[in-house]
């Protein structure tokens, strides 16, 4: 039996985790569904946080989502325990692998991670990553201006530039060897952010892990769509402005056909 | 009688506006209502952002409002209309006294505005403007990156003053000869707005503005109060972060207690 994945994110960055999701699992049936009513995340507290991951959690099942992925960094950090605790399906979540990339990565355990404020002040990976290797030194920086610079459409200018080595110098400071990607955003400024921090710092982008996870669990349990089911992937939006449109592109390396949803209904 | 003042806004950005309100008007009520959990507006869709702005309305309503100051300009540009088709208390709001003072301003009627992408598409000021001045030309700017900046409090940076530059640089090359700020976060960086667009072009803040309507309204009506009622102002937030606390002072010019509010009711 094919089971769907479901992915949430708060608004349309998730969909480079789907971009790698379908490159694996080209024929599973997915859905996908952006909060972009009420994005960002990253700068709202932990509260509200859980509220709203609860919310597109019931808004994915009610859709028929098996197997769940929390695209959101933010959401990720602050709400997967909760999630977990309150819903009996497969979640899977950006932080984990994040963490087992840069442990296998890491040379002298100098590790860097920029996120969201919300990410960064969750001390999530800080602590994930001391329980496994406890003389690690982990080096944190919220970057709240990257996602409005990549949603701006500024990949390459000046100004791109200096506002990422301007985040990137404390860490640059501190000899990190391994930098991880603690939002769906980054990647697309992974050039830069690669340029800025050195060649020789192994950058961790968790979007290709997750997929490889959460094809592994689909073959162990025998659930893998072997042929296409006849269904296309339906990918919803709480709120649809014409940039939302424009961007989608960008970060799923091609267009679909966005749905207006309506809120996930309150507690 | 004296009748409670009910500002809201998308955020605390709004705080300007109760700056200059509190400055005429020490001693009236008033309330605030900042839709933290929902911030930013200006990158929603007009239908959202309306659904959002009856919300808030109703907020301040149910806590004793009597009349109404949108402080949000993307609210107030979007949704101006409904409320004050739905709402039948009075409704000020910050786009009619910017176009008043625009209009006594500017002398070769070439008019800049700056704003978030929703207030720039409303295309609201242009209309307004060439209802009373036929042959002006106004020339409007999207500037998303500038609430983000403000709100990670880089007022003075050299990345803030670039990307200042940057975006006025089409403004300047029309010559403009007065400059709308479109949004209540922007008179924070207005000192490098002036030094970018030229010491000679008139800058519009219309947070006074609004000021003088209320009091001339609430004069007119016999509804100012004249001594201290001996009720605090309140100030509600939908999501109460630290940093929301941070930035409160550099808005508001002094500290207040911001209580957080359950989410306005959905229709």
């Amino acid at each position: 039996m094919s089971v769907t994945i479901g992915v949430f994110d708060s608004g349309i960055g998730g969909l480079t985790v789907v971009r790698e999701i379908k490159k694996l699992l080209p024929t599973q049936p997915l859905i996908y569904f952006g909060d972009t009513a009420r994005t960002p995340y990253g700068t709202k507290s932990p509260e509200t946080i859980i509220q709203y991951a609860r919310e597109d959690t019931k808004f994915l099942l009610e859709h028929g989502a098996g197997i769940l992925v929390i695209a959101c960094h933010s959401a990720a950090s602050t709400a997967t325990s909760t999630l977990k605790q309150e819903f009996s399906e497969p979640i899977f979540e950006v932080v984990t692998p994040s963490i087992e990339q840069a442990l296998a990565l890491t040379r002298r355990k100098n590790i860097g991670l920029i996120g969201t404020r919300a990410t960064v002040t969750s001390d999530v990976y800080e602590k994930a990553i001391h329980a496994r290797l406890p003389d690690a030194k982990v080096y944190s920086q919220a970057c709240p201006l990257l996602v409005p610079l990549v949603e701006e459409g500024w990949l390459k200018t000046r100004e791109s530039r200096m506002i990422v080595k301007k985040y990137l110098r404390p860490l640059k400071n501190q000899q990190i060897d391994t930098l991880i990607l603690g939002c769906t955003h980054y990647p697309v400024l992974k050039q830069i952010i690669q340029e800025k921090i050195g060649k020789k710092v192994k950058i961790v982008d968790p979007s290709a892990e997750i997929a490889h996870a959460v094809y592994s669990y689909l073959e162990a349990k025998d659930q893998l769509s072997e042929k296409s089911h006849g269904l296309e992937d339906r990918f919803f939006v709480s709120d649809l402005t014409p940039t939302t449109q424009e961007v989608v592109q960008c970060f799923l390396g091609n267009r679909v056909r966005l749905e207006k949803a309506s809120l996930p209904k309150r507690e």
